[in-house]
């Protein structure tokens, strides 16, 4: 990473920043830090003004450094089986604009048309650096391939260079935990942390993870065990984490247990107002969740775990299963790893496309297909 | 990580290797690696010499790079409950003398003194740039703390500090596990793959993990639950790999179903002649074990897992339950994850804390304690 990139990583995740702060978070020499910041400066990305609630003791003020939020705008795109969410965000990852448009048909080029046009509505009149669409499923960024979308019934969809095709803008794709991941990690509860989870519960189970300040193409919660002899799941594993607390499954125990099909505000509201065997069923997807969470704690050792996802919507039914089942399991050093929950509607899931467009523009990773009006940092 | 630190990493580890491949490993400039090789040839640490087999095609014959391994010696440590296991390997982390002494106390004055003493036998005649000692527990390497380790029932033992005072060597301390994960990564069957992970399984079920060539703190995959409903342990959680594989279950387990107490020798021989009880005990743990490997597969995606420890003694016995079980629950792009099974003494262990300094001297972290004697790279 250039030095350039770095300081703007930096003043981005945490500015308005002093130089001496950008001097300690990026270990470069203050006269490094004044060689790159001047370019970025002079380009309009970044700029220094007095801070005048804080003056510095020799009387003059203190002259913090901040991005230029308008000076680039991002879409983010999150594809639902059914809805296609976006949002406009500029160059802090504040979001602009949002839109909804329902999917009528998991056709590709159904998709493709779809997206384009909301992509349209959100883009006009503004020069968009990236676009960013996240899906759930087997997505691989480097290559733009969606190798394979359950919920889609895709496999092998070239799918980055359909849409930029489609839109005329430089697109990237990434898995839609993992997009999540990077946009809490940059901008939301994983700010300031190296080492950081993010776990959704809903439809699924899964898991994004940052290491030492790197994402990694990995993450797989939903398939890991904790029941040797439990259900069988879709994935032809046993005892998964998504087989014992996904949604369906939750909402399938209650059903049961009642004797007729419940929808899921049915079962929190009837989990919430005592019935015991509803409220067992949830303590028992508490207990799993406790337990995955507990696995990515022992495991991988991030020092904060957020956990989010449909499920936090019954969040109060089985909080204190999580919690036990968690501070049970986690071992030696994991136990002072840090639990927040927190919900993320859909439109964040999206916002979080768009961070990854914002975090390739910064580390330059060239991952984006297609270059139309692609904006780029000073090289130095 | 300056220029001559990647360089003399990536010919430590590849070497003899050609100027060109270092030029292609490090992503460095061929003008780049030529500045970093010039100063840490004059030094001693890397030699050129002619490779008759390869002539270029130009006539003159090839040039590759390799270390003088002889230029510095290491001395490694593994401490078990009963037994000290030292090694000193050259810079190239080749064993070059092996000595045991046992341990008749755990108490921390009298290790300390069989260490010094054992540590001298080995060292005598020989320039030793660090030594570095490994053992089972929470062990920081930065502080030179030893937090807890279970089997020799010490806390908060500043084990470097003294050990240095003891030997007159820069010290060196980490997790027994980590430093073989290291060791395996650097030299062993992790050479290749920048992410990678070690499962040992026997007394204890542990992990090192390497993701993106770095070694994580982390890598608790012994109580990691994988039965929810299962056997209580002695951490305080249910259901741990540990209370599931590990050897005092194995062997409880096939005590039971003999009615006898049996030794681990015993087990295996009535498991190999086909006791069909005993046997079932092997492949119950085998499956434990299998669920583990996936955990990590899914959850961490290293390239490749190796296998090791005690365990591996009775691996046939469960091998094709442990190959079952992970290739049914890795998910996804985790099921490309490798496997390979090999054993690895204490000899392995010992040379495992020697690398460890080996790669402190290279990667300068600076985090051996004391100074005498201490092997500088040049800057850049
Ligand atoms: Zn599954
Ligand atoms: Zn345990």
């Amino acid at each position: 990473m250039s030095a350039a990139v770095q300081v703007f990583a930096v003043v981005l995740r945490h500015g308005p920043i002093s130089r001496v702060e950008v001097t300690a978070r990026t270990g470069l020499s203050p006269a490094a830090v004044t060689k790159a910041v001047r370019p970025l400066v002079d380009a309009g990305y970044l700029t220094e003004r007095p801070d005048e609630r804080a003056p510095s003791r020799l009387g003059r003020p203190a002259m913090p450094v901040q991005v230029v939020a308008d000076r680039a705008f991002f879409v983010g795109v999150k594809l639902t089986a059914d809805e296609v969410i976006a949002v406009r965000t500029d160059l802090c990852g504040g979001t602009r604009d949002v839109v909804h448009r329902p999917l009528t048909s998991t056709a590709v080029a159904d998709v493709i048309e779809v997206v384009a046009d909301v992509v349209g509505a959100l883009a006009t009149g503004y020069e968009v650096a990236c676009l960013g669409v996240s899906l759930a499923g087997d997505v691989l960024r480097d290559t733009g391939m969606v190798r394979f979308s359950p919920f889609l019934n895709w496999r092998n969809v070239p799918l980055a260079d359909l849409v930029s095709a489609a839109t005329g803008l430089p697109t990237l794709i990434e898995n839609d935990v993992r997009a999540l991941t990077v946009a809490e990690h940059w901008f939301g509860a994983g700010v300031g942390v190296s080492s950081f989870a993010l776990v959704t519960a809903g439809t699924g189970i899964g898991c994004g993870l940052v290491v030492n300040d790197v994402l990694l193409p990995a993450g797989e919660l939903g398939h890991v065990a904790i029941d040797v002899d439990g259900p069988e799941c879709y994935c032809g594993g046993r005892g998964c984490v998504e087989a014992l607390a996904a949604d369906r499954v939750v909402l399938a125990g209650c059903s049961t247990v009642v004797g007729r099909a419940l929808t899921m505000p049915e079962a929190i509201e009837l989990g919430r107002s005592g019935d015991p065997a509803v409220h067992a069923v949830f303590e028992r997807a508490g207990r799993a969740l406790g337990l995955a969470l507990a696995a990515v704690a022992n495991l991988v050792g991030p020092e904060r775990i957020v956990l989010t996802g449909e499920a936090v919507g019954g969040y109060d039914l089985y909080a204190e299963q999580i919690r036990q089942a968690l501070a049970a399991q986690a071992f030696g050093a994991a136990a002072a790893c840090e639990l927040v929950v927190r919900p993320l509607p859909f439109d964040e899931w999206a916002r979080g496309a768009a961070v990854v467009g914002i975090q390739d523009l910064i580390t330059r990773s060239g991952a984006a297909r297609g270059s139309a009006g692609a904006v780029t940092l000073p090289a130095r």
